[in-house]
């Protein structure tokens, strides 16, 4: 049994507390008002916004050192939906990493749309979280819970791969939001 | 009826100019021992590994002029396959577009392994190929060469996104190379 702690209680958050407690896991859901309760999972998931994360990180820091620690975000520039707000060489992920030694950074759900999630569909196909990160047990413990809810969990190699993971959020928000495709599709991996 | 030039005889050249031919339009298929026969199509697809592009330019740059070009292209570092070849905030689209600016670059086919665009299918969705450019009426016109074939197109947005689109063709290729995907498979566009 894995104790995930969500933080976050927007799009994102709820729809992850969902896929954990369907593969029989155990969640601990934060919001943004639950300072005074401390993190108890396993693997921490930072549902939130991009630019809400380095308050999460002063305010929590110590609580997720050693823990997995799990980055969904997709750091558009929303007011150009035109760019990402992080180095071009680097990712949200990467920068969050370095914020955190001790924790075991991976980048995933941030090609999932929340829908997806929830339904474990991608219109009619499986859903597919793709996990990148450098600790292989965090990985495989997080695909666990992904795989326990009946979705498809798949390796995308090592923490530098975030930046093509964000590069594929991008696309897919940038695709939604035009009407291209609808908030319940977006990309289904196929083998 | 629109022609196209296919320049490159490997793996995607003649895929893409067997998807020309089932829509019932004109392919001018050529190879790098062809350098005597001049482009016609009004669609040029430069299907060579990026390293090879330069010469193609350097060769033919005023026969480009004014075409369609459509940039295949996933710049990896295949020493290493951890890294693109071009600057992290650009991509080879916009490096070809610079070096061409009288040209109507399109970034196209790189998120499709070959196999897809032959058969149609990923796996056992349909095929899309995703198609970013600057010039509406360019992409039109290569969404119609497409969509005649069969396949679905769908716009990506401006030329800028060819940095994500070769984010998504980086990892597809890092998945497939690695055995977590087939080279029939890849990322099918949900709608």
């Amino acid at each position: 049994m894995t104790t995930v702690s969500i933080l976050g209680t927007g799009n994102m958050g709820p729809a992850i507390a969902g896929l954990v407690q369907k593969g029989g896991h155990t969640v601990q859901l934060l919001g943004s008002n639950d300072t005074d309760h401390s993190v108890t999972g396993d693997i921490v998931v930072l549902a939130v916004p991009y630019p809400a994360v380095s308050q999460i990180l002063a305010e929590r820091g110590e609580q997720l050192e050693g823990r997995i620690v799990v980055d969904i975000t997709n750091p558009l520039n929303f007011e150009t939906f035109d760019s990402l707000t992080v180095p071009a060489d680097s990712s949200a992920a990467a920068e969050i990493a370095a914020a955190m030694p001790n924790a075991k950074v991976l980048k995933a759900f941030n090609t999932n749309f929340a829908a997806t999630l929830a339904s474990g569909t991608v219109a009619d196909q499986p859903t597919t979280v793709l996990i990148a990160g450098d600790d292989a047990e965090a990985k495989s413990q997080l695909s666990g819970v992904v795989t326990a809810a009946g979705l498809r969990a798949l390796d995308a190699g090592a923490l530098s791969r975030a930046r093509e993971l964000e590069g594929i959020g991008f696309l897919a928000i940038t695709l939604a939001a035009g009407e291209k495709i609808g908030w319940t599709g977006g990309f289904a991996v196929q083998s």
